[in-house]
């Protein structure tokens, strides 16, 4: 478990000299699939790509392994793996070489689209026409609503630390590689992701936004409407 | 609980004659959370607009109730809401009249865009690289994956009963209104939801394209391909 | 020629008194479609809701007009029309009451969605891999490309007048009326309009992120990755 | 002027030993502006990557186009672009190597974005709720309207050609690589581009959903529909 990058090569190199064709290699970080491809290729060992999900709280949860590589790789480290994972249904052999970190990378766009979605529920909620507690939203939701998840349980608990107006948090989304290669993808398949793209662009959209002049598209729509309908230019404090 | 619509204003009529302001109703079903605020200003009676989300599963798991109107009234009904809801977690009063299904139409944009966003990562996972089994994956992803959700297992009983391909299921989505009362409230309120949007103009679209010449802005931009590159004009048949 | 809304009613009733089936009244303002169907219902003259483009610029250029109504009337006054519009060709009869604004109400959702689209370009090619000149760069476009079009030449003055970083013109995109109204519409006749919705989202975004804690979406995905990965919290300054 | 690709290194490997450092070569086709860099370092000649706008038209009415390379190689061939052209407005120096093919493919995602405006606009129109002659708008539109284009002399035209209901223009529209690698650039730089990404994927839709079972994430949420409410399945025919 070393982080994605260039540290599962050097990890891999400095490795080299000690593995052959009985051990096996897992890399359970986030890396990209062509990667794990290609480092499956060129390592003499048995390479698994292991996506893992479940955070921190996995730790205590049991986390949820995709799996891609050999299968008899994958049998001989089941032990482990149901004990890393909530259990059996836990971890799962997706398919060859790469095929882990695909289905964990499109796992991660779609975790992108589910907090964008609730997000926006959450917004029309605050911004709407009643004074809501939006922790006893969610509570309520949590309980028996089609919507109920894991992330609508950490939306409650952010609501009870932060309050229903999420306080000092910024409009700051960090992150965004595997959102970003899962649109990539979805582009070479030719799969529209419209809602997993949109997701990605808010992401982009909070980080352009927060200092500076904002973003160039929307000064350029606000100059546009002085240009033909000599609409007042909203102006930047100098 | 009586269908959404002239039903309920037709039930509220029979009663009508019944009711004082000792008696309470509620509403149950999916009615737009204007038609809640007009109702309970002209009923006698103390009037409880009640979101309701669980579906038929509900019935056993118990409901997720999301209530709306006068504080003594819910609190006169919590016994039933106890009784149909999962527990006391499971309602909860929003707000004053109409909150309740404010809030309950809220959650059902959500849902468009939940499902949407699974919809998404699947159809990635089904064109993609691999070959994959997608109850599998699902049943991995709800064992511990930051994704897991009631939403995911009902994909995961899907491959199940429907196979990894789902088999002769139509793309063709149904229904539309309260994920259409969510956009309208959104744009009445100036928030942006291109999630909840994106998921609603899905079904549009696959209502659009099963029969029929098409979606017709994709038809222009074929017929201009030709206008401006002569690129050869896709044709339909006779 | 009155601005729209409640404007329009007023100076209809002043002119009650004074209209018969033989007047022809002109509402060349931005109403809804709607109201012009109903005022023509409710007024004694022959009502023509004319849809009118091409802003200030339009007194020298020629307007184009959108006329719904009798087509007796729209003939009768078809010289008023010749001298205000770029010529014969700068108007037509679209069909009955309603549809000149009609008409007029999907141009503008359309010239949302066209400015953000030029929006986007030249967003990403100020902050893309090279150091260009933007006016250069519409101007050569305004000179032979497929995207050529009055627009763009208005982007072209827009980088002439404010320079290639649009000094101080802010992010902040004011309006939204007609836009709405198209998305509205859409909804209706569930056509799908991503395009002209997410022009539209944008100017909501711009609003809501120039002051403030920003959207409330995005707030609630920072504190998630909190929840699910421990990600440090971006927060506000106090 | 080869076609983008392989032939464009063949081409280059052809000329490989007639050329030398006082030779200019010029690719004026839709080269990856990362290609052509990359072959500007190769080539002992100067090269210029042209992006070139205006199709087939074009040789009439002159082309716009986008240089990029060593300024003294763009200065000696002046009076050629003078020439293929619209004239000196119509073709200018983008910056170096790469630069005019980077301009280029911004412009075509660009294009992509306004001919899905105008036609969600036009899609609208043909839906909603008046009978109209599209020819007529269209028209009406490019004398004075606000949103004049030559791409809406060209939804004219097919209106014209086609008939107001496009007659038998299929619902697929083909191509989609330059819009592909200006979302791939626009991930890249973290630029939003919400429109340009929408319209592709219109284009991918419209190629998923003639033949075969359509959209699986809309297949998902069909059955999904089922899981949850017990709404009917819609099925394909066997």
């Amino acid at each position: 478990m070393v982080p994605a990058g260039e540290a599962v090569d050097a990890a891999l190199e400095d490795l080299a000299g000690h593995l052959d064709g009985d051990d096996v290699v897992v890399d359970g970080g986030n890396s990209h699939f062509e990667d794990s491809v290609r480092r499956a290729e060129r390592t003499a060992a048995a390479y698994l790509d292991c996506g893992t999900s479940g955070g921190p709280a996995g730790a205590q949860l049991g986390f949820s392994l995709m799996v891609g590589g050999p299968e008899w790789a994958y049998r001989e480290l089941e032990p482990v793996f149901d004990a890393v994972a909530t259990g059996p249904d836990g971890h799962d052999r997706m398919g060859p070489a790469g095929s882990g970190h695909y289905v964990k990378m499109v796992h991660n766009g779609v975790e992108y689209a589910l907090m964008q979605a609730y997000g926006e529920g959450f917004e029309l909620l605050a911004e709407g026409r009643y004074d809501l507690d939006l922790e006893a939203v969610a509570r309520t939701w949590n309980n028996g609503a089609v919507i109920r998840s894991w992330l609508l349980e950490l939306c409650e608990e952010a609501f009870r630390e932060e309050g229903s107006d999420l306080g000092t948090v910024a409009d700051h989304v960090a992150g965004g590689s595997t959102g970003t290669w899962t649109v990539q993808e979805a582009l070479a398949q030719e799969v529209p992701v419209p809602l997993i793209y949109a997701a990605l662009s808010e992401r982009f959209d909070s980080r352009a936004t927060g200092d500076g002049p904002g973003r160039f598209s929307r000064r350029l729509a606000n100059r546009l409407r002085y240009g033909f309908g000599r609409h007042e230019i909203a102006r930047r404090e100098g």
